[in-house]
C-alpha cells in the first residue's frame, strides 16, 4: 500500500488535461491497492462543479496487455447498473494512456467505505452485488485466463517447498499435499464459466450503511467457474480474520443474497465445498509464498497463511458441507 | 509517507461522528506527511452537500503536548485570512481527541497541489503568504521552543560523528565543524522573534496556478527569529533539488514578495546570509543523520545531505550575500 511513482504537480496537471474532466485542483496519493500507485484527484469544471476520480498508475505487477479487459469490464458492468466505477476515457477515446513508460487510467471515484466487521445485512448485499456482476458480465465477450488458478497455486506451493511449509506450521506440508490431490481429482470442469472478480474481500467493497456503493480492484478478474467466485467471497467474508471462527449468520446471508439474484444449479451447489477448498488453497498459497519470500517492512503487512489453513480445514470437513445447502 | 494506524470503517465512522460534520461517506488513507497517518475524509450533510477534511492521527514523533500550539495556530491564522486549513473542533469544542491512546485532529481540506518546478510568480506568492503569516501570528500569544534549532543541529551532527560525515563526503566533517563555529559566533540574538513555520518547502504549499491556496504541515512551527523562516524558505525554493544550481529569478521573486508585505529591517537583512547558512545547516543535519541511521526501505526515500551542503557553501560565500540586498 503505497505510491510507487512520483508525479510532480505539472506532470499531474498535464496527465489530467488529457481527459476532458476540468482543471486539476487536488491530487493526493492514496494508500490503496497493493501493487499500483493511486491518487485521489479532484477537478473543477467550467461551471465550478467539482469532480473526483481515482488515477491509477500501473506498476510492474500489472500486465498492461490485460488493461483493456479490466477497464472495458468496468464500463460494461457500470452500463448494466452494477456498482462498479466507470473508466474515464481520454479525449481520444482511449481507456488508458502511457506516461513515461507506465500505463495509467482515470477511474470514477465512488463514495463508500470498506467495512471491517460486516453485518449479515451487509453480507447479503454483497452476495446480491456479486450475482449481479455475474449476470451482467454474461455478454461481455472478452476472456482472460485466471492467473491465480489451480496451476498457479501448485507452482507457488511447490516454490514454498516442504521445509518452507513446515516452518510455517508443522504438518502443513502434508496437509497441503493431501488437499492438492483432493482438488486435482475433483476440480469441476463442467460448471458454468464466466467473468469473475476472484478477490472480493471486504477491502474491495465500498459500502454506505447496508448498501454496496462500489465493487473495486478488478485486477484479478478473469474467466473461470462462476460459483468459484462465490466460494472466494464466502471464504473472504464468513470467518473471523484469523480463520478460527466460522460466522454462520454471515454465511447464510451471503448465500441467500447471491441466490436471490442468481440461484445456484444443483451441480454448482454440490461443488461448493470443493470450490471453497480451492478458494482457501488459493489464498493459502499466496500468503505462504509471501510469508516465506517477502522481506517484511513497514510497507507490507504480511498476512498469516494459517488464517486460510483454518478455512481450508473447515471446508474440507464433510460435516460443514451443509453451509452451502439450499 | 504512509498510513501507520489501521482504522476500520466502523471505528472511522465513530471518530467522525464526534465532529458535527455530517455522515462519513468516504475515507482514503493518504500518502502524505512523514510521521503521522492521514486520511482524506468525505462527509455528507443533511442537505446532501459533501465536505472534505483531512483526519490526522498523530504517531509517536509528534508530542501531543504541542498539539494545542499547532492546532490553535491554524485557527488563529485562518481567522486572519491566511491561507491555512482551519481545525475542525469536536462537538465538545476540543481541537483534538484521543482514540485508543493516539491523538487525532480533523482539519479543513484545501484544494491545490504542490508545485515541483515553481515559477518566479509562484515564489513571489509564497513569499507574500509567509510574510502574511508572520504578521498575523504577532498576537497569537502562545510559544513553542524550536526543537530543530541550533542546539538540535549540533546534537544531530555530533551523533553523526566525524567518520559518519566523512563517509558521506570526504572533507564534510571539517566543513561542518568550521561552519558550526561561524554560526555559533555570529547567530543573532537581537532580531525580531515570532511564530515561524520553519519547514516551508514546496511540498508544504498548495497552489492553484499562481495562487497559494494552502500552507500546510505546521508540525515544526515554533517561536524563533522571524527572518530565519524566510531563510529556510529561501533555501527550500531557490535552488535546484540537488542544490547545485542557484535560481536567481526565484530568489528575487521570493524576497520581493515577502518584502511587499513585511519589509526586512536593516539588521534582519544584514543577518540573512548567516540565517541562510543556519537554515542549510539545519537540513544538512537532519539529512545526514537520517542518511547514516535510517534503514532505507520503500517507505522512506532518503534525501541526499549533499543537496544542503551545496546550499551551505553557496550561502557561506561572501560573494553571494548580494542575493539578500534590497
Amino acid at each position: 500500500m503505497a505510491v510507487y511513482t512520483r508525479l510532480g504537480a505539472e506532470e499531474m496537471a498535464a496527465i489530467i488535461a488529457a481527459f476532458d474532466v476540468g482543471t486539476l485542483i487536488s491530487a493526493k496519493g492514496i494508500a490503496e491497492g497493493v501493487s499500483n500507485s493511486n491518487w485521489l484527484i479532484e477537478t473543477q469544471d467550467s461551471q465550478d462543479a467539482t469532480h473526483r476520480f481515482i488515477l491509477t498508475v500501473y506498476e510492474t505487477r500489472t500486465d498492461t496487455a490485460d488493461l483493456p479487459f479490466f477497464l472495458n469490464l468496468l464500463d460494461h458492468l457500470a452500463a448494466r447498473n452494477c456498482p462498479v466505477p466507470r473508466t474515464i476515457h481520454d479525449v481520444e477515446g482511449a481507456s488508458h494512456r502511457f506516461y513515461k513508460g507506465k500505463a495509467l487510467a482515470l477511474i470514477e471515484f465512488l463514495p463508500g467505505i470498506s467495512v471491517s466487521d460486516p453485518t449479515p445485512v451487509q453480507a447479503r448485499a454483497v452476495g446480491q452485488a456479486l450475482a449481479q456482476v455475474h449476470l451482467a458480465a454474461a455478454d461481455f465477450g472478452c476472456e482472460r485466463t485466471n492467473s491465480m488458478g489451480p496451476d498457479a497455486w501448485r507452482q507457488l506451493l511447490s516454490d514454498c517447498r516442504s521445509d518452507g511449509l513446515e516452518s510455517i506450521a508443522p504438518g502443513l506440508s502434508r496437509l497441503v499435499e493431501r488437499e492438492l490431490s483432493v482438488l486435482a481429482a475433483g476440480w469441476p470442469t463442467d460448471l458454468p464459466r464466466g467473468v469473475i472478480h476472484a478477490d472480493l474481500f471486504p477491502d474491495n467493497v465500498l459500502m454506505l450503511g447496508d448498501k454496496v456503493t462500489g465493487l473495486i480492484d478488478f485486477y484479478f478478474a478473469c474467466t473461470d467457474i462462476v460459483a468459484y467466485d462465490l466460494a472466494v467471497t464466502h471464504a473472504a467474508w464468513c470467518f473471523s480474520a484469523d480463520g478460527a471462527e466460522f460466522l454462520p449468520d454471515l454465511s447464510a446471508a451471503l448465500m441467500e443474497g447471491y441466490e436471490s439474484v442468481r440461484p445456484l444449479s444443483a451441480v454448482e451447489r454440490a461443488a461448493m465445498p470443493l470450490l471453497a477448498q480451492g478458494a482457501a488453497m488459493r489464498f493459502l498459497a499466496t500468503r505462504a509464498y509471501d510469508w516465506l519470500y517477502t522481506v517484511e517492512d513497514a510497507l507490507v503487512t504480511l498476512k498469516d497463511p494459517m488464517a486460510f489453513v483454518r478455512r481450508l480445514e473447515f471446508y474440507a470437513d464433510p460435516a460443514n458441507a451443509e453451509v452451502f445447502s439450499a
